[in-house]
């Protein structure tokens, strides 16, 4: 069946059939720790919850409580996927602002994670600048709040959602693939597609890694033939290039790797053309960071720069764009993207290219929210399916009825 | 009848003989863009979500949902009211913040106002600073929303409220004129009655304009005499100007414009002394701004600030209130007001005239939260009368019983 | 009956025993501005309300409303707390950040409390810097909403929550003590029990005179042996002291002072060992600050900390501990804490003391969030023994049942 043509019954049916007990109570880290259940029923849930939504249905299942966010990098569209998320299902923000708190003065991580959740039921923490600790600094989160919830000082145990971290985006490539899905009618009809994930060059520096890695982990997953394009010197994390090969190879996929854009781009069905830093280089402005040398940091960024400049050729082109399948590859990025002429003088993409997907770019950055939220459900409901029946069943109206 | 004796019933008829269909899933920009049907109900749902409010009747209309506001200029009350409106009807506020977004990242207008917008309702944007651009920006955001509520990108689309521009003040406007007309007992007292709106001496630089236009925009239509009064050089956009006098002729009022502030005084119903900058001085700014001149805005701030201080005379004291209708006009301001020997040395008006208004004044700021929640609730929902009428029938406690 | 094993029904019946009717529409600055009775009925409804939240029904009696704050100064804990129990209650929290609003330019307090309460049930505030000024200026702002209300400015009258003023920590200290209370099982226990509330040695300037005034304000009612023990010159507000005085007389225990953290800590029951500026020095401050002597600040802050390092000796040491009552007094502190080679070369605390305190410190920490909301309930509500039962009885689930 085209997923586009599934009934609020037929999603509940296929949750139905997955195992995702182990979920429950439990964080959302990395993709590739879940297993193939647990990543459908999160894009399941969160096509239920958008289709209750549609039909004016409340998904209200918190009468209070909040979900605390943290972002340690500016944000607008994941700040925002998190909040819309929060609200759809009754939790209110409160967001960690690190400069109006007292965490600098003294205050260790675990005392600062205990003190935030008295009434918190989830907390989303984007750390992604530095290579090694944010992924960690998320653990010692969800240590420091299971420990208060074992000792009863916290009455609920709150969740993890991962918004971004030094390994993996995984609320950002989840929305990705469940739009691939939507766009290609079913996630078996992914299988065999070709999907470039390549970098592309643009003037602004140290770009983060969870994207591209992101995608290599979890799109492996769907039987296609995935090809990471970057130029010489700007590889990923090792350990993630492993994730991605041992999923390709589960799944009946590839996964392959070139240097040059071209050849990923050809015949491919899904094309994400985007910047990163390479991972040395992060993990060197990360030591630098560590030993206070700010000159050294400089000095990296303007060589960082330098470096990228070499490879302007890595653009995302309609002459490039017409040698994918048909010349009609699903364009993909997570915004903002750096479009030559319009944002920058050469960047990413061209602004014919960027300009012809606008639409579809931002319906895949609309799945965020829900995406999120399928997370939140997972995680804090014991019985999601029966939570979904009874949302229905109770048609409480979102916005009143008129 | 008197409208301070107007039970929920009555407001529920002169509702329900009013043609409003035109605001449903509509913005709101400026007041003479509206019809006298539409600003009448403005008003109206104001005053009726008030009296239920009073009645400890929730006005919820929301279930969740987000109202995003967008403030591009520090503000206390119109960003308190905006929350407030939102809050009373379920609406949860989410500010976008410029400084935490990567707006300046490379974002375009649309691609911003699509991505924070999956699960907004509506949008409030104050953005009053630079001549031609505030009013332009927020319909650059509605384009942007219509075009993705169209592309099935956003499931709704969120309807926007100006919470001010550089051409009106519309919400600001909208609450003193509500008060204006609870003072006088009804909108058909206001006809014949003297109003000043003239310029007064402050010892700070660039004072939007928004309030004078919107006020001769919107008093025009009610019939009264509205006088505009200001120095010499410190005019208004000439297209507001014209706005009012069209509006005069139309309600059998008058639209006159002086030199004099004793002469706008005299035997005057209703005065609004406020400072503002010259429409040309601003106009430059904006165009120094575009230039990156800030030489030039040094230069223009003192030219200014040496401009105003010639006018020092130009000041509501009680000497000038003796001369309004039995001494006794009825004195506004949007606040905070510079008042002399208060907050400034020499300022807009006399510490004793502030003092004895200020109930009233704060009565006046009082109305704005209702305006701001009418102007969603005739956005959103196509049968506003219904929608009151089952709000009082359900009864629902805002504070629980007890 | 230990408080531990007491029902909801017994709270219940312990909450009808008291007299509260003057709570009602009241504030609460000081705890020693509260009676007996009211002291215990906080106590009483936050565990009420924990009990509720703990069986998972619903205790929200507010359907819309807003919950003010205002911090003067950084904070984690207190911020978190307040909007929890806001939270909890139905009560949107916002913010007014006097950076982003119009304060500082020439508004009053009146005038800027009556404008961000028009929707606000409750308002919470944080000013605890400046010796003379901080309960001083909450003052101002219910006296400014009492007039707004008495003149029609306000439909509903907010009601103050003191969250740490110049002379008192109010919600600090009620939690601290509803903790000691659960520890030792009951009020009752409490009698004859030491306390001691001692200076400890800090590396940093200027720590608020509120959480020591605070405690011997508070729990010299219990009837208990209250001695404060600090350095020499590091006294505390006089009139505090003769509070404490005057408590210990009426509840049968005692208020004593020494200059030793030894005979403090010998055989004692409790101990709060913590840092504070002296008294003088802070009101020095204060005034430098009003004559904008930043040069004597500068100059008096390397005094303090050349002071406080007279007493590093001051420190709640394993030697130290091991005096108090079988070794095993309980220990408090408000957090966060300097701890002695964790966050700090040499601090309050040695770190294996801290370390085995952790769960209950954080437990400690965990009632504030009910205590500021049963504050709001017992200032809010005519009769919160009905409005209890009624929650129980009504038993909406917080998180949808699954």
């Amino acid at each position: 069946m085209n997923i586009n043509d599934m009934t609020f019954d037929d999603m509940i049916k296929e949750l139905e059939s997955l195992d995702i007990k182990d979920m429950y109570l439990n964080d959302f880290f990395l993709t590739w720790e879940k297993t193939d259940d647990e990543i459908k029923a999160v894009w399941t849930v969160a096509d239920a919850l958008r289709n209750l939504r549609e039909r004016n249905i409340s998904t209200k299942v918190f009468d209070s409580g909040l979900g605390i966010s943290l972002f340690r990098d500016n944000s607008t569209r994941t700040r925002f996927s998190f909040a819309s998320a929060c609200n759809l299902l009754g939790l209110e923000v409160q967001d960690l602002d690190e400069k109006k708190s007292q965490v600098a003065h003294g205050e260790t991580v675990r005392e600062t994670a205990n003190m935030i959740s008295f009434m918190a039921d989830v907390i989303g923490i984007r750390d992604d600048m530095y290579i090694g600790k944010g992924n960690a600094y998320m653990h010692e989160v969800t240590q420091a709040v299971q420990e208060g919830y074992e000792a009863g000082v916290l009455e609920q145990r709150p969740t993890l959602v991962n918004l971004q971290c030094d390994i993996d985006h995984p609320t950002q490539l989840m929305a990705d693939t469940l739009h691939i899905i939507h766009e290609f009618g079913g996630i078996e009809n992914i299988k065999g597609k070709k999907i470039a994930m390549t970098w592309a060059y643009s003037p602004s520096y140290g770009k983060p890694l969870s994207v591209p890695q992101g995608a290599i982990g979890l799109l492996t997953r769907l039987g296609a033939d995935v090809v990471l394009a970057h130029p010489d010197g700007y590889d990923v994390m090792p350990e993630v290039e492993e994730v991605a090969r041992k999923n390709a190879e589960a799944s009946g996929g590839s996964f392959t790797k070139t240097n040059s854009m071209a050849e990923a781009f050809k015949d491919a069905d899904i094309v994400y053309p985007k910047s990163w830093a390479p991972f040395a280089a992060m993990e060197k402005r990360t030591n630098l960071y560590g030993e206070g040398d700010f000159d050294g940091i400089d000095k990296l960024e303007k060589e960082l720069l330098a470096q990228n400049a070499e490879h302007k050729d890595w653009t995302c082109s309609e002459e490039l764009m017409a040698t994918t399948k048909d010349g009609k590859a699903l364009y993909l990025h997570c915004l903002p993207a750096d479009i030559s002429g319009v944002s920058c003088e050469e960047g990413e993409v061209d602004a014919s290219v960027f300009d012809r997907y606008r639409d579809p770019l931002y319906k895949e950055a609309s799945f965020k929210p829900y995406v999120i939220a399928a997370m939140i459900v997972l995680e804090k409901f014991k019985d999601p399916v029966k939570l979904l029946k009874d949302l229905e069943a109770e048609g409480k109206a979102r916005i009143h009825k008129n």
